[in-house]
């Protein structure tokens, strides 16, 4: 669609000085080049090497109607009130719908869509294994490089990722409600292990001080190392603002912890590894599928369904296929 | 920390005639066998081929407080009262916690745990890539070839894969509530093109007709071809049981159709497909982790973290080291 020329000259937009308009719309581009799986994904991310890792990443994760939206954008109102340029990428794992049109249903966000120090995108997974895993790092990648303080990474949907979005963020903030079982809800998902920071939101209804001292209640019982960081626990209505400003405190709190700790580093570490572990996979599916092992698959498919093999048996024959095929070169 | 021999036990012991509480303490240690990714899973997986595809698996998805559980259990005693043995596979993508303490959670269900015409498993998946995709299907085999006549598979928690369990199952069933924002949710969610039968359940409550009327709407505008499927809704208040007669006869009408029309072949042919790639991903994953390349993986991690390449130049490396690797027959 477009030529390499044209992926440079829109680095070169991305990486130039200052916010502005031209910015904006480029870093929208390369994210739809990214979502895409173009060849030019490969070309971003070579360009961008070095470019990125200045961002504070902060993933949003929580139940459909605890407020992530309308929290997302009072975090970013707080955010650029403080100075800071602000990247959104909201990611929706389980959606076949491109960002563009799910972009245009995040009313919300309308009042930030005009400021050049806010780039808002949103970014659909097509696929099912690498998908969101293998464009999501090239995506914030691209934010961190166009100068955004802080990149806020938030789930839409029902079919929500969380472990998935944690992994991307350098801080987890986990949103709950009053009420809703959220607090019984929290300790099954696993979401305790991952929640770097606790917002109940709509702390105005009745139950907050409830959820609140359920949800300590259930941290107390995760054990922690000495010096280790404790998630705390805010009280907002993003509605009306109320506690954001304390929230951007805690983020920053934890980002100075994560520096200090070493933790970042550690952090920043896996994900990278995660990052080309993924990549690696997605190459091997995708050679796999070009090759006429993909029609191969399909026998092996029927014949696991009509009794014949087994699933583990039949990967076993792929597998050998493959190594036959990486010796002759094929593949 | 068993035996070979005890697997083929407790295979045959699952293949025996009958319910009874012995088959359901079998079915219950090979889905812990499976679950723990032993290499007892692949042994079991070999004794079972040809021995399960009877089953009709309904997967359950829905949004926190929609009342899953509830709903589940209502299904169970109608099904049960229509003569028909049950197996229940609960598993949770995020948690990281063993099925057996989530089992303990689920109060709701103890009405059925001295039925031996019931058979209720829950299922954690440990890992991220694979986990949940290479060990469900296996326990699902488990469940089918203990005989049980429908296999209802719920996702519990949070942070679910709606799509992921859909792609688990023959039938998949969406429960809504009213209110919510749930419509909306599930346009976004993408909810609407995976299932095959919707419950508004809490049907008692104030708008459940606008829901009904909203998700009408939203299924209209999905194209289908001539005599496909068209999804029905159906509402229930599970608490009472109220409708969930309707909601085992259209569940019995999707699997008529599904043989009739072909489509349930199909979709277990892509079923078999699916497992059998994720098998093959989890083992070039795992093969090259106790290689010396996992640690070459850090190397490459860091070099991505300092800027001194990027993630598909990385990918690129592991890539070669890989077929390299091949060559030698190092893995």
């Amino acid at each position: 669609m477009r030529r390499d020329d044209d992926v440079h000259a829109l680095v070169e937009t991305v990486l130039g000085d200052g916010p502005g308009l031209r910015k904006v719309r480029a870093v929208a581009r390369l994210i739809s080049l990214v979502e895409s799986d173009s060849p030019a994904l490969r070309e971003v991310a070579r360009a961008l090497a070095g470019r990125a890792g200045r961002a504070h990443i902060v993933g949003l994760t929580g139940s459909p109607g605890v407020g992530k939206s309308t929290s997302t954008s009072a975090l970013v109102r707080a955010l650029r009130a403080a100075g800071k340029t602000v990247g959104v990428l909201a990611v929706d794992p389980s959606s076949p719908f491109s960002g563009g049109a799910l972009l245009g249903d995040r009313v919300r966000m309308s009042e930030h869509a005009t400021d050049p120090g806010v780039i808002i995108r949103s970014m659909a997974s097509r696929g099912h294994l690498g998908g969101l895993a293998a464009a999501a790092p090239q995506a914030l990648r691209v934010l961190d490089a166009a100068g955004c303080d802080v990149i806020l990474v938030e789930t839409v949907g029902v079919g929500q990722s969380e472990v998935e979005v944690a992994g991307l963020a350098d801080t987890s903030l986990v949103l709950l409600a009053p009420g809703m079982g959220d607090g019984i809800q929290a300790a099954k998902a696993g979401i305790l292990e991952i929640g770097d920071l606790f917002c109940i939101n709509k702390a105005d209804r009745d139950g907050a001080a409830t959820t609140r001292r359920e949800l300590r209640a259930m941290l107390s019982l995760t054990e922690r190392p000495d010096g280790a960081w404790k998630p705390p626990i805010v009280l907002t209505v993003a509605t009306a603002g109320t506690g954001i400003d304390e929230v951007v405190a805690r983020l920053d709190e934890h980002r100075a912890y994560l520096e200090s700790s070493g933790q970042g580093r550690r952090r920043r570490l896996a994900r990278a590894r995660r990052e080309i572990e993924a990549i690696v996979l997605g190459e091997v599916t995708r050679r796999f599928a070009v090759t006429s092992h993909g029609a191969r698959l399909d026998v092996l498919a029927a014949d696991v369904l009509g009794g014949g093999t087994d699933p583990y048996t039949a990967a076993e024959a792929v597998l050998d296929e493959i190594a036959a095929a990486a010796q002759a070169d094929e593949i």
